[in-house]
């Protein structure tokens, strides 16, 4: 059995997508071609939701239609909520798996697969509402209903408030949303699709894509970010700071990217969005992490080591009330988008996915009985 | 972006394993280079497990060990159980799959990589309960209670029906889960080992193994086997209906095997326990599949096309009061082994999988304003 090992499938294509498109080079992203500048300053989340969806940005009654959608679907079942309840002290990241798996037992044909977008757009629905009822309830309080007045960004801080935010703060995380909507194939969305191309029903691929990000190798590193920035203490220490860990040769959490050779280009809209948001109390903190920034900057970013977007989106969490826990949680409610994307686009064009291994270990070994071992 | 795409991953070797080898051209298997026919004979299911997950047959200890663990950890937590009863409704590997993800509310440290062999050991031993509570709940009756008296096979049965089954059917249904134990890398064993490469918990990994096997391109056709049985209608129709579907180029359930150029060696077992069981109700039955084999195997053996384990298995659960529409989470109960041993081989040199895809859709589009689409 001939032909290379493929660890991690690393440079291996899987296939054609009209996605998500990542150029590493120039640090630029593109939503089914459309540059992500252009789409968090014209798009709102439910848009793009409903561009990676038909690959083609929608006219009005198609958005309406979508958004109508999004709104109408956003309760979860009284079960479900239950076992939110039951999981109430389990990993947020937990907790949406196990929901977003049970809601294929409230849908009366969960397999079939001519309904896929649909049911997707039903998941992608009730994504925010499973994770603030999950908080809700590990906080001790009661969940709070949706309201069909509010969008998706603000809706799912409403329903975790308990009131509606402020306009600043329900457009920074609507950008949020957007700018982690989608980002090619990873571990997750190919979690997905492996899953998917089984003819697996679309909750299970949504499920499986769910598990994966959970993962630390994948979901992210904001949470270090945050004790980073408390570590440094104040704007003025971050040079002696940063100087300390590379003379260690530490990493730095919030920089560095597998893909990106140049900035995250989606670091520039968290920053502006937590610049927009009120935050007198945030002054020294936002400090600090410019300080830190250009310190590693100037050391570094000779080396191809720039910001990634984990510098700031805990940040912009944090100041929105979302705890640092929440931040995996966070990506996927953006991040199902992409799934879904990718799930319908396999559906088109499927193929099971089953790759090989080689057998390394012995052949014919010999039956020893157990009173001989 | 040069090189060749591969769709389905076919041919792609994405790893070394040292677990199921599978050599199609003289139609043996093997579980870490023991035959699969040595396998039925000495060992019980749950030395199949261990042997599976720890790459050695087990000393005596040991395997009193897991056998201890697999006993001891049947129960389901109340909470699980009412899930189940809220999903009495649902597919049974919709519900399977949900109750094992929400496994991970009850472990104080489900991200505790390290014991991941006795978390899955946890899992294996509660998948039979969780299937047999929902089947319960589904004809209406109160779920029964484990007996620790019994072995892991005789145990479902017994939790299943309400009372314990006659030795040869807890050793039919024994044989049938050791068959189906492993069957190295496959769609759902790879969905698990894509989730768990991000380190995600072994929790998520299981479900996403259930989710892919769900889907019908991998689960099996034993449903249509049964059908195929009643249609053909009696053993002295077989050669006739044989050729009409032969005449009509239709596909005969049953036969056939991606990698299996002989009769897949699991047949003989599956059919001399079929044998063993009680079975006048089931005498012309029995006779039709081997007429159909035997017409089929004259019409077809010379082109590869033999008898697969879907021609058997169906009829052995059948014989054994487990219905058609549990016959994929029946594969889940033996597969769960053979899932939980990749896993903890991925673990053991894990790298994130991470493929490509080509991007093919447009670049550099042009912003449209919703008002001019």
């Amino acid at each position: 059995m001939g032909g290379d090992i493929h660890k991690g499938l690393e440079g291996v294509l899987v296939g054609e997508s009209g996605l998500g498109k990542v150029d590493g080079e120039n640090g630029a992203l593109y939503y089914c071609g459309y540059i992500i500048d252009d789409i968090v300053e014209h798009a709102s989340y439910e848009e793009t939701v409903a561009l990676l969806l038909d690959k083609e940005l929608p006219e009005q009654t198609e958005l309406d239609r979508v958004e109508e959608t999004l709104r109408e679907r956003r309760s979860i079942p009284a079960e479900v909520d239950t076992v939110l309840e039951g999981m109430a002290d389990a990993q947020p990241m937990d907790a949406l798996r196990t929901a977003v798996s049970m809601l294929a037992g409230h849908d009366d044909d969960p397999d079939d697969m001519d309904r896929a977008r649909d049911k997707l757009l039903g998941i992608i629905a009730k994504v925010p509402t499973i994770i603030a009822a999950h908080e809700r309830y590990n906080q001790g309080e009661e969940p709070v209903e949706p309201d069909p007045e509010l969008g998706h960004a603000a809706n799912f801080l409403y329903m975790l408030r308990g009131k509606a935010p402020g306009e600043r703060e329900a457009e920074a995380l609507d950008a949020a949303l957007k700018l982690y909507a989608e980002h090619g194939m990873n571990a997750s969305t190919f979690a997905g699709v492996v899953t998917v191309s089984t003819l697996a029903n679309v909750y299970g691929a949504v499920t499986s894509a769910i598990a994966a990000l959970q993962g630390p190798l994948h979901g992210g590193a904001t949470e270090t970010v945050i004790e980073m920035i408390e570590d440094v203490g104040g704007p003025d220490n971050a040079e002696d700071w940063v100087a300390g860990k590379l003379e260690a040769h530490e990493k730095i959490p919030g920089f560095g990217h597998r893909v990106y050779q140049v900035t995250d280009p989606r670091c520039q809209h968290f920053k502006a969005h937590i610049d927009r948001l009120p935050h007198e109390e945030y002054d020294e903190w936002i400090a600090t992490i410019e300080a830190v920034r250009e310190a590693v900057e100037e050391a570094l970013g000779g080396k191809g080591i720039w910001p990634n977007t984990d510098l700031y989106s805990g940040t912009l969490y944090t100041m929105l009330d979302i705890p640092p826990r929440f931040d995996t949680a966070m990506f996927a409610m953006a991040r199902v988008a992409g799934w879904s994307a990718h799930i319908l686009e396999q559906l088109e064009d499927n193929r099971i996915m089953r790759p090989r291994v080689r057998y390394v270990g012995e052949l014919d070994r010999e039956w020893v009985p157990l009173t001989e071992r």
